[in-house]
């Protein structure tokens, strides 16, 4: 390959999201994979534990502390929370720059991380130069950025869907729920009860109510629109799908509204922006799946004086993975759809 | 059998709910089948249309026509809306009782139908002494009624879950959402582009937001414990299951209230109804999957002052057949119960 | 209850098998259940493992010892491999039936258990008195018998399948071939990779090829028939659905057979068995779900002169929790349909 | 774009071979699409009927005639049978050449067609010059070819099974049978019984039971590695999956085989394919889905002397668009992988 490609290093090759970056990055034109780790798969081939890799990426994974000699220009962190902090701080000299998936840099404030992730922050002071990189919102920040918080997949969902409502201070703050169905990939690779297949086929239920710890995070989020106090309930439920989330908002208007304006509202607040795509009907999973879409239908419903938002992406890849490449290709001054224009995977 | 046994007539073979009451039917203790209709496939025997019932029921189907001739107990209308209203007319003077499975006896005025059924109802007559066949409210008028309006599914699962706050005076009428997912048996047996597998399979999304018949249903039954007006923000959205509705609903609570007063109002309110069961988790649809059980787990959330309740149930049991053998049960003076203990099917 | 009940103790909870058998067990109008068994949730109500079963079972789960002092007239050991045999020999003088779940007494000598269950059988003894449960073959013996192996799910659906055959010496015993698909509730309850949903969901493969352990059990069973020495080419599938098999068999015919006298053979092989339904069409999984009935289909192929065999189970009915009922009715002398007859669950 | 880029004509829109193409050739780096039609759609952007190519694919819908006067380098025709072969020779003088996915020129003679497609062939000259367009068995013929019949998906998924084994005479050729399973999708777009989701959810079966269609393809394409007459018996099964085929092949061996031997024997066979992986464990739907990949695992049963191959494709890939992207890239003197090298899409 061209010595001018971005060279890359995935931290934590076990998962899915480690999984489904590497399928991005194989299909970068600008990138190649300089190294994969695992400290409990070392030395074994990536595609030994994803065999849908077989002949495409059979690279021996390394263990976590070989990225610190490699010249790679991109460190990607797919690793477990607590975990992410300390190879973070740990690579802050680096000259690479740092995407994130955890949720360890993704909050304001080191007491909040607490309170929500229980357990202390180790690195506070990372948490004040790390960026939120939700593009959409933060572009400029990303760009300059060297340590990028990969944004919850859940809260990519949400903040997507309610922003340009905060934004326009259109709406009541306090009055926001987030009812939220995602896919079981969300809830990772290991084996579990909540994982074994007959709990999640032909089932559904909800389960984090009150306390999922993405609440704060969309909190916060909204909270940089408004001057009030921005309240959400947020509810997730976990559908019988590999990937997928779909998030339905609730929210009562803080004036008069029609559906013309909420429309113009949305498609004005995203103009520019290459994934998100305001819909004029209302998306499913599928019109997303394996893409880096975030499909959005605002609708106005004048009988009770209420907006609804439904917001559709694929957990794995705008609500993770393909997210992180979006982050980088801004990082690394390269075009933010390079790479993700994928069509999505219907059927 | 026992001449003592009620004879039942079941109007209309071909569809899900026919045959979920024909399987509830079988294993009902007192109870045998005397008649099935189908204009469609009149002389072809019932499992002909479902092979599941080779062996057990082979009957021919007649049409509906010879209903009039047989000395039938109860008449279940498992016909489409438009088409029920019809034959529950004609069948008036009918000794037997009538379960209606359609939405032509559900409403409280022909205003309201010709509105959310977008035609003329032919026997606005019927709509008065029709009874909302829902055990819990209606048991005693349900006992005394000749025409019972059996409940659409989603309203099953939306009344239950809403009620015991709305009695209790507990809830503001003005702030009720309810965001409900049902499995695809609820678009009934016909393909379709909605029906098609790959359509549905991996699949989300919401559909008939902001219009859908059930609204009204659930908005003029709520109405009935309030003195102010209720307004419900119902949003169905459509599961790749094949059974079984999650009713998550909403609502601002009108004064202070706690975790356990919210448990006892439920408790209390549903003590000695044998198909509700107040759950202190929650509930998913395999725990109430091929039964007659409605699984409630209502959620007081301090940090946002606002109560959810989780609603579950089968839609073809409880949201359809069972309740209407629980109707027939409460009409013919057997006990509520009987037939209908069957435990839910998990895996 | 009446005292005259059979009082039945299941040794087992926490599996699919004994959740199953318990279901039917509430089901059945000669039976109560006296006792339930688990070793690590001793003293937990039996429906908080499986809360499909709140306010129908709630009884508090014993250690498996406790048997010993109940005055029960049938135990069924819903164990694993290995332990059952343990409980079998412990309870040999138990004035009790036993009906054994595992592959422990399956097969015709301790050497075949040694070689294709990996272990020694520590009560080769019982191996000589132990009858193979399968019903519509060993009725009789059944009815004599003091402890039943209940047979394996693939088992039952290829035995069924080929018996006929095999009876009236009608094919090549060395040419028979089981493509045999199952639902992933035959792996069990146990968490792991297999029954992760992310690798269940949408997938499909074999496993177990060339030497499931199942393979030996069909032969020997198959062998009663014929003088011959019957080979058996078995391969399992995993199916993405929670219940259910499907085999289908391959066999060379002897000489000449038309499709009239193939099915005659079948007809008249199970006349009189209640649960063997020969179709004329192609057998399904939810043509049997949740039922005791095993569908078959024999079509035989003149162009290329070979015989195919469908056959469908549900694999915790008729492959494990229905056939240890229907076994139970037989040594009781109960009627062998007694609460067995459900309609099976479509859709 | 670059005018240098192939030209493409896709003739048929609306299915999901038409889609899945289009989905492949926007990912295509030297191809553009120009032309899309469909009669029924005519004047509609293609994303209106498929969503997920919303801002990626909006180009308005034309009459099939209208490919006539483009300037076009390739026109596949995603057509039904029967429609195809009327184009196919309207097209044979235009320069283009042209790739056929419907089944009217994949059989060797006009009377084989109308035995096994029960209509007759309106071109039977076509039927000479047309190449079965299996890639890793045609290539040369197809490099040369002006119409290329696109194999079927269950042919293509069981030739390259038994390819080696038949070209090294290791078989008996009346022993081979083929036990296919395959995703709903290979059923169509239209909706139908066959299609409902709850026919198809939960659910397994067999169909096309001893006189599919693609029974003669195989056997007409497995006899040209033979000089003995070659039976196959075929009997594919319908999966509640969208996407994949595995099919499971068993035959006799001539002479004595060990598994290293049978391993050699396909590795050899495929060196240099880059689409064909020959495994040392059990492929799975998911190793392969969404990618042009065809994964083999031969396995040697020495206890009964069998031969059992595995073999899984995509359907709508491997088994459809994307063997036909590999064919236009061997027509038109592209690399063969050019554009094919997606990583399967696992979870």
């Amino acid at each position: 390959m061209s010595s001018k490609k971005v060279k890359a290093a995935i931290a934590g090759a076990s998962g899915y999201t480690g999984s489904e970056l590497a399928r991005l990055l194989l299909a970068h034109p600008d990138v190649e994979i300089d190294i994969i780790t695992s400290e409990t798969h070392e030395g074994r081939p990536f595609s030994a534990l994803h065999p849908q890799f077989r002949g495409l990426l059979d690279m021996p994974l390394k263990p976590a502390e070989a990225i610190s000699e490699r010249d790679v220009n991109v460190i990607f962190l797919a690793l477990p929370h607590g975990v992410s902090m300390e190879f973070a701080e740990k690579w802050a000299q680096h000259p690479a720059r740092i995407v994130d998936f955890s949720g360890d840099f993704r909050l304001s404030s080191a007491a909040h991380y607490a309170k929500w992730y229980k357990r202390e922050h180790t690195w506070p002071g990372g948490l004040g130069h790390a960026v939120y990189g939700l593009p959409e919102i933060h572009a400029d920040a990303i760009a300059k950025a060297r340590l990028v918080a990969n944004p919850g997949c859940y809260p990519t969902a949400s903040i997507l869907a309610l922003a340009p409502l905060l934004a326009g201070e259109r709406i009541l703050t306090d009055t926001l729920i987030v009812d939220a169905k995602s896919g079981l990939t969300g809830a990772g690779i290991s084996p579990s009860a909540t994982s074994h297949y007959s709990n999640v086929n032909e089932n559904f239920r909800a389960y984090g109510v009150t306390n999922h710890r993405h609440t704060i995070e969309i909190e916060e989020q909204c909270g940089l629109f408004s001057d009030t106090r921005v309240s959400v309930q947020f509810t997730p439920h976990l559908l019988p799908v590999d990937r997928g989330i779909l998030a339905t908002a609730y929210a009562t208007p803080r004036s008069d509204i029609s559906q013309a304006e909420l429309t113009d509202l949305y498609t004005d607040f995203y103009a520019g922006k290459p994934f998100v795509r305001i819909r004029e009907d209302l998306p499913s999973l599928k019109d997303v799946r394996a893409s880096n879409f975030c499909d959005i239908r605002p609708v106005y419903d004048a009988r009770t004086n209420r907006i609804l938002i439904f917001s559709a992406i694929d957990n794995l890849v705008k609500g993770a993975a393909g997210q992180a490449v979006q982050n980088m290709n801004l990082m690394l001054g390269l075009a933010e759809i390079t790479g993700l224009l994928q069509v999505p995977m219907q059927p």
